[in-house]
């Protein structure tokens, strides 16, 4: 069953999802690029937001690592790295969250998901490459996201809570320490960051998870191991973050001896979370929701975000890869079907970013603020390879 | 035709919004209110936020001083003062942005909004009972304002913004400091902030409104007189912004002899506006648009709110009651007709907040961090008091 399946992604990546981002990202005269492309990639808007940025050095390099090697996706992600390395940081070696398109910082380094995304790409470009720079931006930009994480106020003097608000954890620091501390044993090819993997497979299923519900929830009060159900921001539920979450999880303890049982709590957590966050009425997956069904303070809450069902689609499959469940199987054909008949542009190539409940596109573009050369084809590609996986047997 | 009209709002005030916030909205035990109301009134969140608790110490005191006179009335605008007077301000006046149930500070005075709906609450219990602890009030939440407003940093040490970022004015700034200039000259009763109208008005006539588009823009570049029309931020329209400002500066301009021309060019930037926001295939007004029919950042940007048609409803009623043209007319029909065909809810009382592009709710919500006892209130109030002006002829 599963050669069209793997026909399809491939071609997918290869033949519409790549050469829109290598047509139309590259700002040939100032360095780095463009994100904010509408629908025939055309430029709306100049501004370079550091997440975007970043994501695009490191899609490009682990589509060359993955065996799809071009020299242009090098080149494409070296000359990113040049001009976001240079004027990307600030004094204390932090990762602005946007710069103007001639490189001038734009927006200040609140967010640190900025040095995550920096962490990754020059992690990548060290593995293929061997320049020690890489490898110097990487752990810089490694630490620093680490310190932040764990500093309880990631977000540094623009950091607005006062000592009346309950004072949380987030879900997505965990989530995406698991994914870093994976890259960076893989492309340092040492050991130094093994840890924060451990820490963050303890922290989902330890702290983020609530046995009660049988979900993962995004906002965890620092103190006491129960969610805070009294408020909103303590009910908030992410499927897409969680679902996310759990392919990174499973990335990392399937080579992990002994995680069996681990490795069975994450598969039910993915179920769950399908079950939770699947709109039984227009299909997809809900952006946010509320653990209680209470009104949720975000207004596109029902929307149907593409990221959230890229990371549906991966999940499925990590979790039939492993344990060979037949439900996960069904899940995986569902999500295919009802994203693949919405999502891709046929036209101009790429997928859509936004669908209301009842799946209909509200918005043209393919890149922005927050879409960029990421969820799609991560999703395209490690899907591909993980199909090839399964039907190799 | 005026007296069903009038029956209809004036009852949607007295027999279901009032009764509503009055039921639900006070917090017996710490003070202050709860705006976390779903369908039912019932609490789902107890955060205080600051711009919503002014507005209800506002509304009681304006419904108050409009004749529907009941002491209740009163006593909840009084009582809300106190707990906010006492617990929102930090030590340079500024109010915070959110407090928790109990009083302590939980957000950051990053919001300049926050001092203007606080001398709006203080001014009008000024003009009910007299007491100067009301008129100080007023005069340091306003002067802080209107500092602020002017600054070019309203945000202080929140802000974002770096060197590589256009500096921008905002239209809300202008907005609100007309509307609170009327109010602290009828309710203080001097004319110490006159100045705050004519500003507003130069400012959003000759700078934030373009001729070549007949629109007034959201976000205008502090230096040149075109808008931004490179980027995102500089093409955003908010139709229900504008539409707010324009009954906002009629209101002022009735009663300024010589403003014929000016009344000429505000009621057509309401034609305009309406024209322009107007969806043609589903009815309702946007909440966000681009200029230039790019794609917009925000997710939920074709959503239909309910103030933005509270709004628009009264700019119609004050632009036809002063240029008596019958497009006017026509346009506040239809409005009312979508508007109340889908806001309010006969159950419970109270209008729904957000629906779809198609016009269906969204959310179950009557309150929240962005709704209280305000633009639907003050909408049904003035509505009613305007329609009762035309209908005496």
């Amino acid at each position: 069953m599963w050669k069209p399946y793997i026909e399809k992604y491939e071609k997918e990546l290869l033949e519409s999802v790549i050469p829109f981002w290598e047509n139309h990202c590259v700002d040939k005269e100032f360095g780095g690029y463009f994100t904010s492309l509408d629908r025939d990639g055309s430029v709306y808007d100049t501004t370079k937001y550091m997440w975007m940025q970043w994501r695009i050095v490191y899609m490009f390099a682990e589509i060359y690592l993955a065996g799809y090697k071009k020299d242009e996706y090098i080149a494409i992600a070296e000359k990113g790295f040049d001009f976001l390395y240079k004027h990307g940081r600030d004094k204390n070696g932090m990762y602005y969250f946007a710069l103007n398109r001639e490189g001038v910082p734009a927006m200040a380094p609140y967010s640190l998901f900025s040095d995550c995304f920096a962490a990754m790409g020059a992690a990548k470009l060290y593995k293929i490459t061997g320049k020690e720079l890489y490898a110097d931006a990487a752990r810089e930009a490694m630490n620093n996201y680490i310190t932040r994480a764990k500093s309880g106020n990631s977000a540094l003097q623009w950091n607005k809570s006062l000592a009346g608000k309950t004072p949380y954890l987030s879900l997505g620091h965990y989530m995406m320490m698991a994914n870093l501390g994976l890259i960076m044993n893989d492309c340092l090819g040492s050991n130094e960051f093994a840890s924060a993997m451990d820490t963050a497979v303890d922290m989902v299923l330890n702290k983020f998870y609530s046995p009660d519900f049988g979900l993962v929830f995004e906002n965890m009060p620092v103190n006491g191991d129960k969610p805070d159900l009294d408020s909103s921001i303590g009910r908030q539920m992410n499927p897409g973050h969680v679902l996310e979450a759990m392919w990174f999880l499973l990335s990392y303890l399937e080579n992990v001896p002994g995680s069996e049982d681990k490795i069975d709590a994450i598969c039910k957590i993915i179920s769950n979370t399908l079950e939770f966050g699947w709109d039984k009425e227009f299909g997809g997956i809900f952006y946010f929701m509320d653990a209680l069904g209470k009104p949720h303070l975000e207004l596109q809450h029902d929307m149907k975000l593409w990221w959230v069902h890229n990371e549906a689609i991966l999940a499925c499959l990590y979790a039939y890869d492993i344990s060979r469940k037949d439900e996960y199987l069904q899940w995986f054909k569902k999500l295919d079907q009802w994203s693949w008949e919405r999502y891709p542009d046929p036209e101009f190539g790429e997928w859509f970013a936004y669908l209301n409940r009842r799946g209909e596109c509200t918005h043209t573009l393919k890149g922005g603020k927050w879409k960029t050369f990421f969820h799609v084809p991560r999703c395209l590609l490690f899907a591909t390879e993980r199909m090839k996986k399964i039907a190799r047997g």
